[in-house]
């Protein structure tokens, strides 16, 4: 099915900078942008824009979606006693059908935010690259790796799954893949993370994995291995250039050269880190001027609360403004790069980020109509500091509309809340039953 | 005319923390709460809650509303050479109109964000006042006071003006009420302070000023009157109960207890802060523990970009938190209360950020039917993490619904918009011709 977009202005987040097209047609054909300019082709269905904002759709480079089921259930508390006593008591008692539901509800809030991809790391992988195909989404899904045991079974079991999912999602191929995802450093042995780095170089999979969330991780990493976690990484072949390094709040100068020079991501969560207060500020800026890919990422809806990649970009170029006193870091331009280019490029969709002739048709449009998003002096600063996921009005994905003004084309999300409040309702019992 | 919301969660933000009343009815009359439980009596007007949030209006205790017509036109830019390079040249062409239009246009977004109430010091305050009265909306208009002419007139005038108002809108007295506005102490000589101080004195007014939002403001004052800006505040009869400090961004934990000795309130603006990167963090743990009254304002919509007090209050949580390494900083039941109560207490709308029997009928209803807003463990975290402005579904201002599913209901928000366009075009067209 063919779609025409009338009378957009089109925001393309080149790397030197957004280019914008006003007042365009954009014409969309078997999952691709086929054209944009003054043509208007005849199409399957046609969309007015009105002026409306065309842009990428958003990519979210690091969360745990399943989390929606337990969003709002512990808040206000540092990261350790967080996870030891409100999350992870919860998520012993996680099922597959739990992760489907919860990634579905996930899927749901990031169609609405027009995040039309997004890397998944969490228990249960299969079940969230599932929803993510329900839901039309592009998705890295990889099954968190630790060497406990968890409600996933054992850590041989878990690593079958991988290696079924790998086989079965082939990375490099369609719009769920299959990846790696191994916790962290100090919850992964380095045999664990070489055994990552084998299939991860077989399967020419990217990495998924949290690096430098908290001090203490650095501290224990330099005690126990004599090295910091990138360095340690890189010692059993996690760094590579389908690394996508989650957060990285405590990182030094030669670390954001290291992971420019092996070519990896980093997926900067500055909402979920100021408001697990993990402390250390990523250094965006160190990582930019070296070269790397930097991302945005929201992280598990339960440390956020709400998955809005748009609004992440906002936050971060505040955060990075207020930490040097230095109004020009991340100027607009760069944070919404970072939203929809630098996330497709971390997470291999290299086809997609951009609004491009030829590009994959992943676009949201947002609805320029309404007071807070008026006068338009300028569309980039508009969308990146006035507008948010809820401004968005249609969000297509791989061609298909699945939403517009307010209504889910593709998902019947009465059911798919349905489903993720009883998951929330049966976890919760069982865990504190 | 009566007015009944059926089968709401009143989050009600009392000192001690939020009290929450599920499932009751809350009944509305003459611009006051009459009842809030299981009784339905009958009503002009009945909305079905669904089990939606109802939170007191929002007050905005810090900002610059006709602002709007200079949204995005510069950004990325320090503070000082965003005002002098790109805001001043333009605000030297403002017309009484250009404001009127300006403040209409933040009146709708605000009313859409749920907002009640809202301080502004700006340019023909009259025409603030006004904006604000044709949507029903709580306000605190003061005339900015420099020792500069602008184009509202030289300093003598604006005074006149500050007196005329001062008369027609008695502090006080009705929902929009006149104040005193004094720019800042580096804009401002001891003369005009106290002048200020004696009429606000006078008639029991407000005074509104900017304090310690920039280190060279406080450097400055130490230099030319051997004291940081607070204590000349004070020394010249400007720092009373009824003052409201907007930014305070360099503040010792010393005058965090003289502002809470002196009774004065304090708008904290983070948002704006980190966007023109001024750099310091407001005192707001030390404010609290002092026992002051801290408040959030969005500062003007040129320096945010967006009205919207509830992700005002998130963005004050998630800084505190950071900045202290600690996540126990500013709960959501604190920062609840800061975007409502305290902002009521320091605009001296006394009956207003509560949802209280007797209290003002200044309500917003939080649409949680979205996906980003289930499931519901707790409905603060919810309220305050999860939901924004956007997710507003009623507004009632005074009694009156304003603004319920995306419509506006008193506001012609078309004209609206297109005024205010008009004007940001005549503007800046003046301007840079």
């Amino acid at each position: 099915m063919s779609l025409r977009i009338d009378q957009v202005t089109v925001l393309d987040p080149a790397p030197q900078g957004p280019r914008i097209r006003e007042d365009v047609s954009v014409v969309v054909d078997e999952g691709r942008v086929r054209e944009i300019g003054q043509a208007r082709p005849e199409a399957d269905r046609v969309i007015e824009g009105g002026g409306d904002l065309l842009v990428p759709g958003l990519v979210n480079a690091h969360g745990h979606a399943a989390m929606t089921v337990l969003r709002g259930y512990a808040d206000d508390l540092p990261l350790q006693p967080w996870l030891e006593r409100a999350i992870w008591p919860v998520e012993a008692h996680l099922t597959g059908d739990h992760v489907h539901a919860g990634a579905r509800l996930a899927a749901a809030e990031m169609i609405e935010a027009g995040i039309t991809a997004f890397a998944d790391m969490y228990l249960f992988a299969e079940d969230v690259a599932r929803a993510a195909e329900e839901a039309g989404l592009a998705c890295l899904a990889g099954a968190s790796i630790v060497d406990q045991p968890t409600a996933e079974g054992r850590p041989e079991e878990v690593l079958a799954n991988t290696k079924t999912l790998l086989r079965e999602r082939p990375p490099g191929e369609g719009r769920v893949r299959a990846s790696l995802a191994p916790h962290a450093v100090y919850s992964t042995s380095a045999e664990t993370l070489e055994t990552v780095a084998e299939l991860a170089d077989e399967h020419g999979a990217s990495i998924q994995i949290h690096v430098a969330e908290t001090m203490q991780e650095v501290y224990e990493a330099e005690a126990e291995h004599g090295l910091r976690p990138l360095a340690h990484l890189d010692e059993h072949g996690c760094l590579t250039e389908r690394s996508i390094l989650a957060h990285c709040g405590w990182m030094t100068r030669a670390e954001a050269e290291r992971v420019a020079d092996a070519g990896a991501s980093v997926a900067h969560c500055p909402t979920a880190n100021q408001k697990l207060a993990t402390g250390g500020t990523t250094p965006v800026p160190e990582l930019l001027a070296a070269g790397a890919t930097v991302a945005v990422g929201t992280d598990g809806p339960a440390s956020n609360n709400r998955i809005d990649v748009l609004q992440e970009a906002k936050r971060a170029a505040l955060t990075h403004k207020h930490h040097r006193w230095d109004a020009e870091q991340l100027p607009a331009g760069q944070a919404l790069a970072m939203a929809t280019r630098a996330g497709a490029h971390a997470l291999g969709f290299t086809d997609a980020g951009r609004v491009q002739q030829g590009a994959w048709a992943d676009l949201a449009l947002l609805d320029t109509d309404r007071p807070h998003l008026r006068p338009m002096h300028d569309p980039v600063s508009q969308a990146v500091y006035a507008a948010r996921g809820g401004d968005v009005r249609t969000t297509i994905a791989d061609g298909e509309v699945v939403y517009h003004e307010g209504e889910h084309e593709r998902l019947d999300v009465g059911t798919v809340v349905a489903d993720a409040e009883q998951a929330a309702t049966d976890l919760v019992t069982e865990a504190e039953g």
